[in-house]
């Protein structure tokens, strides 16, 4: 390849990636569109929550201290102030009765035929979190129930570390290529938390590279092609050229020819190779990482991972990592499929889930148990209950 | 409860919404827009992929038969056709040279040192799918990697299931609640596939909800607050008036006073009740369900399910399905949090995930093995590998 001929291990491509990037800075965001995001800071709690006394259920605010004596052959009437569960308790009163505890007349007031506490089905002041209280630590990815809770706790705005802004580059070569990846990476990239500012195609020759990307905008420009040995293969060159060169030449299959580096101005840029499933593996194990790392996500790859056993043995060339693609059987076994080299993308749409076997191995035998990777989704009408 | 006094079970309360609901229409969606939605049928090869003969290696496009008897010591002249990965092979050619097993020269031939035979290093038309191939089965939601292979089938638009419309009618109290669930179940119902087409608050009135019922659009309508045994909680009521009340009150906490139904016109309506914690529940346990299965998504919890050990006893009152938040020790245990009726919301974020106890139980035992939901994410800054 040009640019770098020795090509470096996948563990050390990745920790090249984690080394150089770190989150973007925040931007305040409205809660309702907070869901997803991830917090560039402690948030906590500005007052106690909830602020004051209010009723745990639905029933009748009293004056405890009034229900003293109250029994079956001794009701006592007090005013009847209807609460509903959530409501903040009347000034004056202390303790909730519950709708069965007590009898409404059409007077306005009730007969309370059990004494109560104070507080006595109220949820007090500061229980839920005192003034001060941790809500949601910095680097936390917010889900429904945070949402939820902040809104409790009066936040209108909260600050965010901004999602990536995301350039892809495809380098068009001169035979042309039929293979259009701008939609999966699109698909990708906004997957990972990224914003796609600009999806352009530019001829794949050095200087037309070397130009955009001295001009790249943006947090991260990812190139689409040209990275390979070919005599237009030209985007490592022009990285160089223009800017730092980490790495190109991964030892990983399917991603052979993937590189890494920054321009002048020290936008990073992930290089990816043009053929469909090296495209998508390099775009899942670097483009994705560095996204879901500049956006303060967990950087890991977004699938599950899962202890399996292997029914029918992985094979793989030993000094190359190498994706796996696998289906799981009903006794939850893993099988191969066929590799990327036969029959590209479809092997990923037709797998259950992937293993990423190590450089070190041949592969691994019936009965080894593995890390596997697995989609989560099934089919709606298959649906898990 | 109003409506219907009869708590039925958390069991069939979700058989009550699943057998209630099918998937909405489908609608064409661009393929660039379609990442994450649902086949409403199967999608297959139109035409075989690749379409044409195409070089699986940079190299130089030969005929194999003219490279015969070529040798380190009887280099073979022939044109010189450089062809990048993916691209066509060009008419006439029926194997590529990878680059290092051919020398290039000024004069545009290339010296072969090898023969080749038809076929080496191509990727033969139809390798990837045979026309007609299934390349996606209905029920199948889009990931990035059927994207991929979508584009490259040609395919400029799918049908997918609609993204399901939702309305969201909050029941105002007679005495102001604090509680903000807008933006909550807002996030909620994005988060699950859904589009809030209108969150609306109204009089909790038997007349103003029944009226919004009557009238409601969409395919669902969630309201929140009214549900529970209190004077102005008219909810269930309304319902029952303008449509049918399929059940109100579930023996789950939280979420007891959570119900469905129907409105007039057919619009599923799912009753929530206005307490964070059990707003929260009822909607991921029922609500989001609805959601799901109309959108054609897997209708299950969108959290792993994780078989895990017990390390410190988890409680719960028999006769009630209790969600109990727990946390995730480093061996992999879990343990009890506090309660949803001590923390309300704040146990939900407190959490690693959650355990849910079935009603014949009074909780597990320390050693017990159960199946929790886990929230996926991991704080950045402690980001798994």
């Amino acid at each position: 390849m040009r640019g770098n001929p020795a090509p470096i291990s996948f563990d050390e491509a990745v920790a090249s990636i984690d080394a150089a990037l770190r989150p973007v800075r925040a931007e305040p965001v409205p809660l309702g569109e907070a869901s997803g995001r991830v917090l560039a800071e402690n948030l906590c709690a500005a007052a106690p929550i909830p602020s004051a006394n209010r009723a745990a259920v639905d029933g009748f605010a009293v004056r405890a201290e009034a229900s003293l004596g109250a029994g079956p052959y001794n009701p006592i009437d007090l005013p009847l102030l209807a609460v509903a569960a959530g409501a903040v308790l009347p000034a004056g009163t202390d303790a909730v009765i519950a709708l069965d505890a007590a009898e409404p007349d059409r007077s306005g007031r009730i007969g309370v035929v059990e004494a109560v506490a104070p507080g006595d089905n109220v949820e007090p002041r500061g229980a839920v979190a005192a003034e001060g209280a941790l809500l949601a630590a910095a680097g936390t990815r917010l889900a429904i129930g945070h949402i939820g809770l902040l809104a409790a706790a009066g936040a209108a705005t909260v600050a965010a570390i901004r999602r990536p802004r995301v350039q892809i580059l495809c380098a068009e070569p001169a035979l042309p290529i039929p293979d259009d990846n701008g939609p999966m990476l699109r698909a990708a990239v906004e997957r990972d938390g990224g914003i796609v500012v600009a999806l352009a195609s530019l001829p794949r020759s050095q200087s037309s590279l070397a130009a955009a990307l001295a001009a790249a905008p943006g947090d991260i420009v990812l190139v689409l092609g040209g990275t390979g040995r070919g005599a237009d293969d030209h985007a490592a060159v022009a990285l160089a050229a223009i800017g730092d060169l980490a790495f190109h030449g991964v030892a990983l299959h399917p991603g052979q020819t993937a590189g890494f580096g920054r321009t002048g101005n020290g936008v990073p840029v992930v290089l990816l190779p043009g053929m469909p499933a090296a495209c998508l593996w390099s775009y899942e194990l670097f483009a994705g990482r560095a996204i879901r790392r500049l956006g303060g996500r967990n950087p890991a790859l977004p699938y599950r991972a899962r202890e399996v056993t292997v029914a029918r043995k992985l094979v793989s060339a030993i000094g190359m990592t190498e994706i796996c693609p696998v289906l799981l059987a009903a006794d939850g076994k893993i099988e191969p499929l066929p590799s990327f080299a036969e029959i590209g993308l479809r092997a990923a749409t037709l797998a259950a889930g992937f293993v990423i076997i190590p450089a070190p191995r041949e592969g691994y035998p019936p009965g080894a148990v593995v890390t596997a990777y697995l989609y989560d989704e099934v089919r709606a009408n298959g649906g898990r209950s």
